[in-house]
């Protein structure tokens, strides 16, 4: 991540953190087979971003209280949610979906273990997810029960069939059939919102929401992360356009030899960089609002500067 | 189901419980898209024997005490474990796992609606039924709160990488190299623990923790459940061998054609059978030494005694 060195330090923190635990709360020598372990870890442990976890642990810092320790309460949440973001990477690159054979630069866990194991691998990591949220962590408080509990909502519904799965469908039926011209805008805009946008919601929600906020903050940040997942996307498919297939790690321009529909596609390069532009705008005027600051104001700017 | 009378009329009022709930908290006309909810719709209402929510109910019923509405607290978990059942034929059924094109004498899901959606309705009803979970019932209680986020850890544990899912990756890997006549039985007993025992146990578990039961019953509720599922395994793998085509709504013989490794395969039909008498006698014994009665005695019975 470029940007502050304040920032650059927190992110490397807040990554470490993160798959230091995920590394304990992922079954290594697990009751189960050996295999299917393999094939979660091959995935989870890719070299990606980390970007939804970091911004949950963002979120928490931004509206920690002093009398509880709000980087605890959130990893397991933030750890979570790269679980259930890294589940439906799995099932988007199989054949029958995006057909994806490379991946951050590496094979994809279909071309590995084979499209059974990979379907498999992706079920049992948005399963532990779940038991991961519900287990961790372990405190034995009404309060904390209650906040994990609306985590757990939270969480389902934004990954569900009116999120990021349905999102996916969408998105499916898209390539099938693109929109007429006039509907070209908003279907873009409804499958962005469901697909990533929803999942990155619900990474700054349950940051916030673990580590105690108040409905006052909870609003702003969901407001936020609205703003900043819109951006996420345009510049990823921006970055799909001007990037070069080793700095991604993936085909570049593949969406538009696929004939996707993106926002450069529908509103060419610059437009659809103003509006990025615009999006961490808002993003910043909601935080200053709700006086939130932290590093969220500096994630923000990151997602529209990163280069991959 | 056969057997008496009041487990008749018990299994009938549960099923339709159930089915009342479904419909309602599965989106019909979702905030996602139809399709997709037309698919997991496709594949939930079925026809299937809602062995699992009737089971849950059966349990939370036998350990229901006087101060609150256990059929109510209990429906939530039983309707789940209805989702996350379905959700697991669903995905098992795909060309890349067993490869069925029917199933209960319907068109697999993968048929009807191609692939990808098939994958993405099993990923759908599996995010859904923690939604659920976490939701439902809304009672805004402590005692509550904590039972649910118990539910949830019993049943992501018994859906995941050391439970159903591992099942099903054992499962395949048996397929593919099957073990040595010395590690059959251990092989054939660890498959089915995991991949049908896990859920059912968590179903007797998840209807019990809901409707308050003591530590002491939910042990022996668990210990009952081990004995039904494995007794549910071996009279499948029987039904499989005597059954004909129709009855069961699937190719009969069809694990023997494949050369699986069943129970009667490995023990012959009178020796599985003899097997599965011996569960349900364990089962009873273990329902009596605890107290425990309702209809989960006749449950027990009935899993011997079913013809499909």
């Amino acid at each position: 991540m470029s940007g502050t060195h304040s920032l650059d330090s927190f992110v490397e923190a807040a990554r470490r953190d993160v798959d230091e635990a995920l590394d304990r709360w992922l079954p290594t020598r697990p009751a189960g087979p050996p295999r299917l372990a393999a094939a979660m870890r091959y995935s989870l442990f890719a070299g990606g971003k980390r970007f939804r976890p970091v911004l949950a642990l963002a979120a928490a810092d931004a509206v920690a209280n002093a009398h509880e320790d709000a980087r605890r309460l959130a990893l397991p949440a933030a750890c979570a949610l790269e679980m259930i973001h890294t589940y439906s990477l799995i099932h988007d690159d199989l054949p029958a979906m995006d057909n994806d054979t490379l991946r951050r630069g590496r094979p994809t866990a279909h071309v590995v273990y084979g499209e059974g194991l990979a379907i498999l691998a992706g079920d049992a990591l948005l399963t532990e997810a779940f038991a991961l949220l519900a287990r961790e962590p372990a405190v034995d408080a009404p309060a904390v029960h209650g906040r994990k509990l609306r985590t757990i909502a939270l969480v389902s519904s934004a990954a569900g069939s009116s999120g990021m799965v349905g999102g996916q469908v969408l998105d499916l039926a898209l390539e099938r059939r693109p929109p007429d011209e006039d509907d070209a805008a908003s279907a873009l805009a409804d499958v962005h919102a469901r697909k990533t946008g929803a999942l990155i919601r619900a990474a700054a929600g349950a940051g916030a929401l673990m580590a105690g906020a108040a409905e006052g903050a909870l609003a702003a940040i969901d407001d936020y992360a609205t703003e900043l997942g819109l951006c996420f996307q345009i510049v990823d498919d921006v970055l799909d356009v001007e990037g070069a297939a080793k700095d991604l790690g993936k085909t570049a321009g593949k969406d538009a030899v696929a004939g996707k529909l993106t926002y450069p596609a529908l509103y060419g390069l610059e437009e659809s960089k103003r509006r990025a532009r615009a999006c961490v705008e808002r993003a910043h005027a909601t935080l200053a609002r709700e006086g939130l600051a932290g590093r969220l104001p500096a994630i923000a700017t990151w997602v529209l500067e990163r280069k991959k």
